[in-house]
């Protein structure tokens, strides 16, 4: 189970309304990952359309498909080619009236693997995805691949540490977050640094906490209203940076090494010392009720 | 109960074998932190000894005292006089054969509010807690002080996530860390360095996850083979750093702002989306027990 070390790439790329197009290109981006050596290759959040859920429109359910389906066949051959891994974020149709924000993964010899579906979902201006996505009954869920066990979370769930923490029991040594965050225009300037370095840093966190590797691809480019600010990154567990990229079209790319986060969790041996015992609370939705 | 802002002071102070003069030490300091206005003042771990944890000595055993006890008692004068809130660390006699890491909590009016018991005790090359401290057995408290109400945790409880997140569900808008962390001699340069940014790293995603303010005390000096690396730090609901101490005697101090939480957490609403549905297997110890 254990290949060391693994090259992880991250696709950060701007997208627009030709879906064709936006497929293409990333396909072209895979190719060119897998040239440079890349084992897994993360694609961003809905990685095939414009971030739709910037506003509320119903002709935008037309884009949703099953997972598995078409996108995920498409992805099949490239990755069988290649011998890659491919984490890819999709719109998914389960059926009419119920959709969901879903990543799917193939692994290096083109086999679908399974799909985990986004269990937090956000709802604040210029992202309104509790219209569009019912939130994820799968629970959480790791994949075996040819290059190790991996986790997937989606975006939103990056700022629930819960999440990372199943996903870690259940044997992830590399934590991924396919997604899609931007800045308002209001935003700018120094409060945008401000989001942005909140948003690393909690990620960072949960492979201090669990012993992991963590990667995160973020879209690049503006959508109307909406400023995606890239800079995906892999961390370690230590929760430092190993590679990280800008605010354009990029491969962001790192070798990791998950054998050794043996050594490293005797080092640090938080799971030993977890008090299990303690934490019924966290089934809770909140603990002082004064307020009513 | 929210006093806006309030001044948090953290005292960060080399310990002695000659246990009064710590007290005395650390007393005039926090005659000096009110001086300057502080409200909270927050002591580092176990403050009125040195860190005896670095060996195994049952000797030591001799200096633990009853919480309340002589500690308490010495400091309920200086706090009712100042008008501080004093948050001590404490090695807890509970009877003979049970001794616990303890925080101790007196108000403003110089009132003991109660204890927290550490929770999660390391046990790593110089840092034997688990041979002094039986694990806590009091689960998580919050303490409504005269400036708002507080969290405390100390020291190991930092790397949980759990822990963090209890606390703030039971209201608590600062959570306090006081700590006792130093490098070992093969940790020096830039190893250190990574293990005390992954050490803030953790700390500050509190913040972020749960909407709160976190302050943490973090001795300074040598003692025998542990060079206590200091760098106390309160930071904000984004993870930004709005005081840090250095390796030195110092008391770093910060106002924080404890309504602005109320907007923050609407603008971030990450409480509103937790799926506390999906948590349960966070009661477990390890979710993949395939290597038996």
């Amino acid at each position: 189970m254990t290949h060391s070390p693994v090259s992880v790439a991250l696709i950060q790329s701007p997208c627009s309304e030709d879906i064709e197009s936006n497929i293409e290109n990333t396909t072209n981006l895979i190719r060119q990952a897998a040239e440079q050596g890349a084992n897994i290759i993360v694609l961003q959040e809905l990685f095939a359309w414009p971030y739709f859920c910037r506003e509320i429109d119903d002709r935008y359910f037309d884009w949703a498909e099953p997972v598995p389906g078409p996108t995920t066949r498409r992805l099949e051959k490239p990755a069988a080619d290649l011998q890659v891994v491919i984490v890819a974020s999709l719109f998914e149709k389960r059926n009419p009236g119920i959709y969901h924000n879903t990543c799917a993964v193939i692994d290096a010899d083109g086999t679908y693997l399974g799909k985990y579906r986004k269990m937090h979902i956000p709802e604040d201006p210029g992202f309104h995805e509790k219209y569009y996505f019912t939130p994820g009954d799968l629970g959480y869920r790791t994949f075996d691949t040819r290059f190790g066990r991996i986790g997937i979370l989606i975006c939103w769930d990056q700022w629930f540490p819960e999440a990372a923490r199943i996903t870690a029991m259940m044997g992830a040594r590399l934590l991924i977050y396919p997604t899609a965050i931007a800045s308002l225009p209001e935003e700018a300037g120094e409060t945008a640094l401000r989001y942005r370095n909140a948003w690393q840093t909690i990620q960072r966190s949960h492979g201090v906490a669990n012993g992991c590797y963590v990667a995160s691809t973020n879209r690049v480019g503006n959508e109307s209203q909406l400023a995606f600010w890239g800079h995906s990154f892999i961390s370690g567990p230590f929760g430092e940076i190993l590679a990280e990229g800008g605010l354009d079209e990029q491969i962001v790319m790192s070798d990791i090494d998950l054998s050794s986060l043996d050594r490293h969790r005797t080092t640090w041996p938080f799971f030993r010392d977890r008090r299990p015992d303690s934490y019924n609370a966290i089934r809770s939705m909140w603990l002082d009720d004064e307020n009513g």
